[in-house]
C-alpha cells in the first residue's frame, strides 16, 4: 500500500492525477463493494494467487455473486470453504466448480486462463490423531494443494499407536512443513514437533466427547506444547493452517 | 463393616451385650475424635497397612496430636504429605521422623514394631514429562515404597524428546503399573498408555504457565486419552496416585 | 516392540534378512491400513484379545471395512462402541452381531472360533446414582463381560437415598473393582472409595441439567475425592473404565 | 415501608406534617449516612435483632465509626465478620470485643443492655467435611449462636468415612436446621441432605487444591445435589449460611 | 433410621428376631427395587407427604412403573415433574393426572384416599423477573400447593421497572418465604432479599442470550447477592425451590 | 416517580384524595398488568418515544396483546425485536406491520397518530466486521431509525482488511456515536475507537468457530479494548447497542 | 487525518512538498518516539484536552520521562491512572502533581497555561454499590472532573438496602450520565437503569469473594441488564467509564 | 533417527557390531542423563545451532550443570530463558554469561568455538501493542538473533492509535516474518495480518487486568483472527516464537 501511495503520489506531482482523484484512489481499491460484502483484491493482486470465500453463513446467491466479482477481475481460480452440498449444486450450475464434500470445499476454476504455481520448498504433511480429523485434514490439503503444494496426506496416526507413526518417519522427516489435525488429548502436535526440525502447525478439532469440550482440550494442549517450532490455529480451522504451510513452503520464493 | 454388625448382633442375641452397648459400638469405632480431627482407624484395620496424614492445613501440633493417636493405636508407621520443612522439624523432635523435602513427604516410624510389606505383583514405574514435575512423582513414588512396592523411576522423559522415552522401552514394558506425571500439554499420559499393556494412573501437575491454567491444560489432555487403560487423578495428587498403584500392585494378594 | 527390535536385529546379524527388509518390517507391523483407517491389530497380539471399535463418527461401511480386516488377522470377536441402531442393522446384515441398543454397544463374534477368557480376580461392581447413568453404566458393565469379568450391576443408588447403597454392602466391599457411574453432583464415588478397600473407577454422566454443564459437575467432583484409590476417567467413557477395570481384575494372571 | 407511607400519608392528612416533612421523612431513614457508609438500621428496627458489619475491605477506624453509629442508635450488640486480628486489636482498645480468631468473627456487647434472645425451633448442626473447613464452619456457628440459637458442631465428618458421619445419626436426624461446610468435592450436604427432613444449607469452601478450583468444584456439586432440600450460598459465606439458619430456625416465632 | 435399628436390636434380644432376619430388615425396606429404579418410600413414610418422579429422561412405562409401585404402598398423590406432553398422554390413560404443560408437571391423585395438608406458617410468594420464567416459577409454585402450601404468584417483577415490584410490596413483605425466578442479570434476588425479613430462595433460570451463558450470569449473581437470607439452587430448578419453601413454612410444625 | 409522589401528597393535604386512594395510585401506575406481562408504559410517558417488546420467548397472541395494550395507552408506534416469521405474519393479520426478516425486527404504527421524531445531534454509523455480522447490525440500525436518527452502514469492513476501514473514514470520523458489531477476534472496536473522539458502542456476535466459543472471544476482547470511549453490550445485543446510541445522540435535546 | 492527507496532496500538487517529504509527513506525526513509548499526541491536538498515562507498569522514570514529552508539547494538564505511592512521591519532586492515594490517581498541571473547560450538558452521578468499591469510583469521578464535568457521588447504596438507593432519587433522575460501579452480584447497573432515561456506563469490579470470580459474576450481571442504555467497560475500568460519561455529556458541545 | 537406525543395521550386518551393542546405541543416544534431566543433544547434532534451557523451575546449580553436560558436548553457544537475576549472578561466575534482566534471557558462549549463522531470508519484526508487552517481546527478539537472524522492533504500536502502526508500513511490508506480542484485546495480529503477505507468529501476553483473565482475552482473540497466515502460540512464549520465526526464517536454506 505504502507503494501505491508513493505512485499516486507521483502521479499527482506530474499533474497526471488531480487531488481529488488521488484520494479517490486511494480509498477505493482494491476492493469491490457488492453491497452484502467488499470483496477484497488486495491479497490477489499482491500475491498472484487466487482468493478465497468463506462460505459459511453465506447464501448461494451471495457466494455466486462473489465468484463473479473475482472472475471479473481478473482471478483464474476461486477456493470456497465450509460450503455445503446444497450450496455447492446450485454453484455448480453456473460454474465449473469441484466439489469435494468431506472436507465441504469447493474450487472454481475459469479454464480460459491457467496458473503456473510453484510447488515451493518441499512437501506439506498433513497428519491426523484419527479417522474423525479427516474433513478437517482434508480442507487443509485442499487448501495447500490450491496453491501449488506438493501434500503427503497421514491419517489416523494418533500418539495410542505410537508404532502408526513411527512406520512413517521418512515422511514426517523429510516434510518442509507439518499440519497435525488432531482432536481428543491433541498429544500429535508435540510427538511429532519433538521430532522434526521443520515448523509444525497444530490444528485442534472439535472431535471428541466429555471433557474435550468441543476442541478446548486439544487446543489447550497444542498450545502448552513443549516442542520448539509448534504453533496454533484456532479449533477446526483447516483452511488456516493450509493457507499459513503454503506461506512458509513457499518463503524465500 | 456388615460382618461386624452381624458380630454384634449375634453378640446382642447371646446376651454379651446390651442392646443400648451394641448401639454405641456400631457408632463408636473405627475411629477416635481428638477434637479437631476425627482420626480414621478403619482403613488401618482392614487393611493392615499404614495410615496416612495430610498435613496441609494443620499446624505442627494437630500433626503431632494425631501421630500420638495413632501409635497409641497399634499403627507402626505413618505416612505425612504435604509437610513443610518447619512442620517437619517440630514433628522431628517428638518421633523418629524421615523427611523427604523436595516432596514434602514425612513417615514416622515405631521402630519398636516391624512391618513384612509385600512387593505385590511387579514393578511400579514413576515417569514425569519435565525435571519440574519431579517433586510431584516422588510423592507418589514415596508412597508407593512406603506399602512396600518397587519404584522404577524415569524422570525428564516428555514427548517433546521421544527417543528419551523409547530408550527406557524395557522397563516401561514390563511394569506392573506406571505412573504418568505431566505439567503442560500432559501427552507422556496418552503415549505410555499406547505402548504398554497395564493400567496407567496419570497425574497432571500445576507446572506450567499461560495457557496451562494451573494445571487444566495437563489434565484435559489426560481425560481425553485416546489410550486405553488410563485413568486421571486430581492435579499435582501425587500421593493418590502412589496409593492406587499400590493398590493395583496387590490385587489378589 | 523392543523384544521385535532384537529378533529382527538377530536376523540380520544372521544374514536371513537384508537391512533394508529389516527396516521395512520395523516400520510396517503390526497394524494394516485400510486407507481411512490404521486398523492396530498391536493390543490383540499382544494381549490375546478381542480388538474393539470405537463406533461414533464412522460410516457403517467404514465400521464393515474395520470388522473385515480385524476378522482377517485372526480376531475371534469384535467390541463396537457408540454404535447407532441404523449402523447396527447394516452391519448386523453382513456380520453375526450381537447388539445393545441401550448401551448402543455391538459385538461380533466370529462363532468358528472359541476363546477361554479368565474371568479374573474377582467381581466387578459396577455402580449408578440413577436411572440416566444406566446406559453409559451398561456400556461399562457390557465391555467388562466381553473380556470374561463377572460383573455386578447395582443401579440407581445415589447418595441421595443412602439406605438404597447400604443395603449392598455385601456386594460392594467383596467386589474386586467398582465403577462408579454417576451424573450431577457425582458423590457416589467418594462415598463408595470411604467404604472399600478395591481400587474404584470414577466414571461422571452427562447427565443432569442447569450448574451439572453437561457432566463437569460430577468430573469435578470425582477429582476431588477425598477417598483414596478413586481415579476418573472422561465424561460418559463406559467403555474406558469397562477396560480398566478388566485390566486391574487380571492383573498377576 | 407500606405501612411507614400510610402513617405519613395519614399525619399529612390530619396537616400533623407539611408535604415538604412528609417528603423528607420517607427519604432520610431508617439509615445513617457516615460518609464511606451509609449505616443501615432498617432490618435492626424491623426484626429487633443486633446488626452486623462486614469487616473486609474496612479500616479499623471505619469500623470503629460504624460500630459508634450503630450503638448510638440502640444497637445493643454487634457482630463483625471477616475481622482480622490487627483491627480487633484497635477494635478492642473502644469497644468490649470478644474476638474468635479461627473464624475471624468479632461481637461487641453494650453492657448495659440486654437482650433476650429466642433459642428458636431446634437445634442447629453444622458440619465439616474435614480439618480445614473449620473457620468456615465457625463463622456460621458463632453467627447462629450470636442470634440465640443453640449449635451443635461435628467437625471433620466427610463422606470419605462415611462411619464417622453415620456415628453421629442422633444429632443430625434430630437437627431443626443444618449447615453443610465442605470443599474438595462437597459430597456431605448430598448425604447429609438425602438423611434428613429438615433444610439444609450448603457452604462450599475454598478448601481444595488442584481440580477444586478455589470451591468451585463444590459449589458445583452442592448445587446439583439429588437430595431435596439443600439451597447453597456463596463459597466461604459461613456468615450467610449461620444468618439464613437462624431465619428458619425461627420461622412463626 | 437410628430408631429402626434400636428397634430391631431389641427385637433381636427378645428372641422375636433372628440374627439374619435383623440383618435383612435393615438392608431390604424401605424402598422397593423395581429394576430400572429403586423407588424410594423412605420420606413418604417418614414425613407422611406425597412422594415426587424426576420424570426427565424416563420413559413413559418407567414413570408409570413407578406410580403403581408409589400407589400399591401407600402414597396417595404423586408430583411428577418434567413430565412432557407425551409422556402425560400415556400417564394420563391409567392414571387420574392433572397436568399443566407450561410447567411440564403432572399430580396423579388417588381419589380414593384424602390427605389433610396443612398451609403451614404463611404464604409462599414465587416472583419473577420476566415473563420467559414463567415455566420454571410454575414449577415451584405447584410444588408448594402439591404440600399445602398458599402461594401468591408475581410475575413480571424485574428490577429493569421497579415500579412493577414496589407495588406489590405488600404481598412480599407479608411473605413467609420468597422464590424469586430469574434469568439474565439475576438482579430480582437480591432486591427481594433486601426488602424483607424472610427466607429468600433464589432460582436462577437458563432464559436469556449470549452472556447470560445458560443461566450461569444469574447464578453467580445469585450467590453474590449482599442481602441476606438469600440462598440458591441449582438453575431452572422450580421443583427444588419449591420443596424447600414448603420445608421452611412448615418449620416447627 | 419523587414528583408523582409530592403531587399525590398535595392531593392528599387538599382532601382531593383519600389516604387509600393515594396508597392505590403510588402502587397502581404507570404499568399495565395483563397477567402474563405488566406492560411497561412508564418509559413511553417520561421520555415521549415509543415502546419496545422483546418477541423472544413470547407467543404471537401474547405479542398481539402487549401491542393492543401499548396503543391502548396512546403508544403511536412500537418496535419488535426478535420477532420470528411466523409471529411476524401473525402480527400482520392484526396490525400495520412492517417486517425486516434478516433483522427480526418488527415495527407497528398507528397510522393515525403522527410523531415527530428528532434525527439528534449527528449521524449513527453502523459498521460490521463481516458479513455475517449483519442481522445484528441491522436490529441496532433499525432500532435507531425508530427513533429517528440517521444512520449509516458501513458493513463487512473488519481490520482483517484495513484499506476498507480506511476507505470510510470520512463516513467514521464525522460520526456522533459509533456502532461495532463484530464476531470472531472483534478487534473492529478498538481499530475504530482508535479512530475517533466520539462514543463507540461495542457488540459482541456469537459469529464464528471453534475457540469464538459463542462470542466469548469477541466479548473479552471488546472489554479489553486499549481504546477510550468504547463500552460493550450484551453478546448479538443489537438493540441495546442502538437504544443507547440513540440516547447519546440525543443528549441535551 | 483525511483532511491531512488533502493538505498534503494540494501541498505536492502545487510544489511545495516533494514526494518524499510528503509520505514523511503522512507517517511522522502526530505522535512522539520515546523509545520505550510512541506518546499519542493525537487525542489531545483533536480534541483539545489533557492526555493521559496509564500507570500501571510503567517505572517512575518512564512516567517522567512521558510527562515531559507532553508538556513540550502544549498539554496543559495530564492525568495519570494506576499511579501508586512511591513512583507519585518521585513524579511529584518534579512536577506539580496533585495525587488522591484511595484512586491511585495523579493530575499534573502546568501552572502557567490555564484551561477553560466546559462542564458539559449536566451532571454526572456516580453511585457504588458498597464501601469497597470506592477507589474505582474516585478513578472514575476524578478523571469526569478532570474534563470538567460536575460529578455528584453516591456511596454505599447497592441494592441490598433499597431504601438507600430510593432516598437519592432527585440526582439519579436529574443526571446526565450515570457511572454505576460494583461488584459481588453487580445488579446496581440494573435497578439504576431501570429507574432512569439517560446513558448508564456500568463498571464491574472485583470487590467480592468466592463465586464472584474477581468480578466475572458482576460483570456478566451487568452485560445482561435487562434495562435499556446501560453498556459495561472492563472490570475495575473507572477510568473508561470517567472517560465516556465526559465524553457523552459533551455530545453536541 | 531413520538413518542412524540403518547405519546401525549395516554395521550389525557387517559384524562391526553386536546385537546387543546395536540395541543400546539405539536406545543411549542422543541424550545424557545428569539425574535431574536429560540433556537433549539431539536438535544441536541435527540442526548444528546451539540449544536452549528453560530456566524457569531450575536451580542456578541445576543450570550450571546442565550447561557444563552441553559445552562438553560441543555447543558452542546455550540460550537460557526465565533465568532470574539471582541465579544469573551465580551462572555468571562460572560461564561466560551475557545477561539481559527485562527479557530475563541469558546468552553462555564458549569464546573458543565460532559459529557463522546464516541471519536467514529476510528480516524478523517484532512488534507489541504497547509497554507493557515489551519483556515477552524482548525474549523472542533475542531468540531470533541467537539464531543469527536480523531482528526489528517495533513496540507500542497497538491499534487504539493506528497512525503509530501504520507510520512503520514500511518495515512491516517488507519484514520476512512478523512477530505480535500484546496483551488486553490482542488486535495487533488480526491487524498486521491483513496488511501483510508473510507469517505473522502471534504471541498473547499476560498483560491486562480485569476482563484479560491473565491473557486469556488476546489468546481467544488471536486464535480468532480473520486475517490468513497467523498463528498462535502459548501466553507469554516469546521463545516460542522467536524459535518459531527463525525457522521459518531460514526455510529452504
Amino acid at each position: 500500500m505504502n507503494q501505491d501511495v508513493i505512485d499516486i503520489l507521483n502521479a499527482v506531482k506530474n499533474r497526471e492525477l488531480s487531488v481529488e482523484e488521488a484520494l479517490m484512489q486511494i480509498k477505493k481499491e482494491p476492493f469491490v463493494d457488492i453491497g452484502y460484502a467488499k470483496v477484497d483484491l488486495h491479497r490477489s493482486v499482491r500475491q498472484g494467487v487466487a482468493e478465497v470465500i468463506f462460505g459459511s453463513g453465506k447464501t448461494p446467491e451471495q457466494i455466486c455473486g462473489i465468484i463473479a466479482t473475482m472472475l471479473d477481475h481478473d482471478q483464474n481460480s476461486i477456493l470456497i470453504t465450509r460450503l455445503k452440498q446444497e450450496s455447492a449444486e446450485i454453484v455448480s450450475r453456473n460454474y465449473n466448480l469441484e466439489y469435494y464434500s468431506e472436507a465441504q470445499v469447493g474450487i472454481v476454476r475459469d479454464l480460459k486462463k491457467t496458473t503456473d504455481k510453484s510447488p515451493g520448498i518441499g512437501n506439506i504433511v498433513v497428519a491426523t490423531g484419527g479417522t474423525s480429523d479427516i474433513p478437517i485434514a482434508e480442507e487443509a490439503a485442499l487448501t495447500a494443494e490450491f496453491y501449488g503444494n506438493n501434500v503427503i496426506r497421514l491419517y489416523d496416526v494418533g500418539v495410542a499407536g505410537l508404532h502408526r507413526l513411527l512406520s512413517h518417519l521418512d515422511e514426517i522427516m523429510s516434510a518442509s512443513v507439518i499440519i497435525t489435525v488432531a482432536g481428543m488429548e491433541g498429544a500429535l502436535a508435540s510427538v511429532i514437533g519433538g521430532l522434526v526440525a521443520c515448523p509444525v502447525i497444530a490444528v485442534p478439532t472439535s472431535v471428541g466427547y466429555g471433557a474435550s469440550f468441543s476442541g478446548l482440550s486439544a487446543l489447550l494442549s497444542m498450545l502448552n506444547s513443549c516442542s520448539s517450532g509448534v504453533s496454533v490455529v484456532n479449533i477446526d480451522n483447516g483452511f488456516g493452517a493450509g493457507y499459513l504451510a503454503n506461506m512458509i513452503n513457499h518463503m524465500g520464493k
